[in-house]
């Protein structure tokens, strides 16, 4: 193969509260010649998600940091262009952790085959892949949702949410939902159907609650914690589930506690984190419900598409605002 | 029978903040001859708990709350001296929850004949009663301690907690215990005999854990809430599980809500909050622990006893300030 180059977005400066332009830096690397066991990846598409925001702070987390001056890394499909492993024949579709980048050099054991025949590729980045899986696990495995029962899911319109939303109702419950803007709002009644919408930034979430749900939830999905976790403690009813996925709004600045978190006592509730790398044997039994559901038209498979690897970083920073600019998984076409 | 009166405290007014002495009345009765079913008991011992300052306010909890100008209530014990109940022989000993006054009238629904040759007939009121029960269920049914983990207590000389302490020891845990005196210090240490023990009122909570549990706590049974509970989060280890008991810090006056709770995403904590009269029917199997312990001399029985039923609420006022007043189980001696 004649000698290729890579573009590459790496972290420039570790972000001080929200990120900006100049924490990223844009490179071209050489890219050497394949060794046996390697594959060239040309990437059609990576995701941009918000946990990533983590990885750019220095300190004790569940993913190491990111290094300043590497690459960043994250949620990529893309097909092989050159093989020197025969598991991976050119043009197969494969999943990697090698996004922020245009073609990249990898080995089996950072790769997964996926089908594109079953659904489009980019699916295998949100509805298919570990965000769906973060939707699953967090209702199955820890809410251990049921038919009939009301859940509300904070950040209802973002990548986790609206599956979250959508596996909801599928499973027969009554679904709250809450969002940052009216095209969100638009998004959560009109496509996800779910039973309530409303917007955060209007009114108080406590309200929205109690005339949403005026019998209480039994399950809440929390992505955001601040003051919607606050406004869910106060609604849950006995032996309540509190999902805790992501907590966005704390992710850029600290943000209070919920001061009635002795609720928990008298309401008996039960409060659980949990991240998707612990649950990662779970994808087998996630794809047997959702592949059949997806093909059958009962999930729709929302994302945002934003063209250009050089408009990643400014996607990413729109990402944490919870502005109008997205609904579903914000994905990056390279 | 003669004609008896008898004396109780009642609830005067509802406490705004910090329960007063002119929250508090007393008053004698009549009692009426008995019918059949009916026995009349003469209270030998009731506590004062903390849960009690919850009911004297208005408002959704648990129970409901104490009526203004009625009889207090809580556990007590006492010996049937007139009985119109076959199942209740004179001289029996009894448990029912008509504390705050010396004599009243039950039925068998309310009463439960306690065993007195096995412990003390006040041990029903603390080590062996709903008290030791709460402590029991968090730590074997919520917690579900393992031999050779470290467990933190806050409030650990306090009624629920010295059990607590003494529980996870024998089961082989290493135990962190907290209270807000030098005395209740000693005890924990010298008494209890836990790994560890601090005041927490003397530096920082979180300095403390840090030094007493480098490797992080894989349990926390709160007591507190509060501060407490935000240094005990800054300290779990990774499924990490926090039995949400208590808040006494709260009880009179709101405290903030912990900052740190999204640490239950990143170490997947499990937060669960019980009230004792969910589990009553684990009385046996509780029991079948703990009175083989008790009699081998595995744990200590713990009170404190004041005498006088005029004395009740300078001790129920004292208890909620966490001084110096007492180690155990509080209890009048009527």
């Amino acid at each position: 193969m004649s000698r290729l180059q890579a573009k590459e977005i790496r972290l420039a400066s570790r972000p001080q509260g929200e990120p900006a332009a100049d924490n990223f830096a844009f490179a071209t690397v050489d890219l050497p010649d394949l060794e046996p066991g390697e594959v060239l990846v040309r990437n059609a598409f990576f995701s941009v998600d918000p946990y990533m925001r983590g990885r750019m702070s220095e300190g004790r987390s569940y993913v190491p940091p990111f290094a300043v001056g590497n690459a960043l890394e994250g949620a990529a499909v893309g097909q092989v262009v050159h093989s020197r492993d025969a598991g991976f024949p050119v043009s197969s579709w494969v999943q990697s952790l090698y996004g922020w980048r245009d073609y990249f050099i990898g080995r089996a054991q950072q790769l997964r085959i996926i089908d594109a025949r079953q659904a489009p590729p980019s699916a295998y980045l949100g509805l298919l892949g570990a965000t769906g899986l973060t939707a699953w696990v967090g209702l199955n495995d820890i809410a251990n949702i049921k038919e009939g029962e009301t859940v509300f899911i904070s950040g209802g319109a973002g990548a986790v949410g609206s599956v979250a939303c959508q596996l909801a109702r599928l499973r027969g419950c009554r679904v709250i939902a809450s969002a940052g803007s009216p095209a969100k709002i638009a998004f959560l009644k009109n496509q996800l159907k779910v039973d309530y919408a409303f917007n955060y930034r209007e009114g108080d979430p406590r309200e929205h609650l109690q005339n949403a749900a005026p019998d209480g939830l039994h399950v809440y999905f929390d992505n955001t914690a601040g003051p919607q976790l606050e406004a869910a403690l106060a609604s849950m009813r006995n032996h309540g589930r509190v999902v805790m996925c992501g907590a966005i709004s704390g992710y850029n600045t600290p943000v209070p506690g919920p001061h009635n978190l002795a609720l928990a006592i008298i309401r008996r509730l039960r409060i659980e984190g949990f991240i998707i790398v612990d649950h990662l044997h779970r994808m087998p039994n996630f794809l047997a419900e959702m592949i059949p559901a997806l093909r059958a038209g009962k999930l729709l498979h929302q994302e945002t598409v934003i063209p250009g690897l050089e408009n990643a970083p400014a996607a990413f920073i729109s990402l944490l605002h919870s502005g109008d600019t997205h609904t579903g998984k914000l994905i990056i076409r390279v």
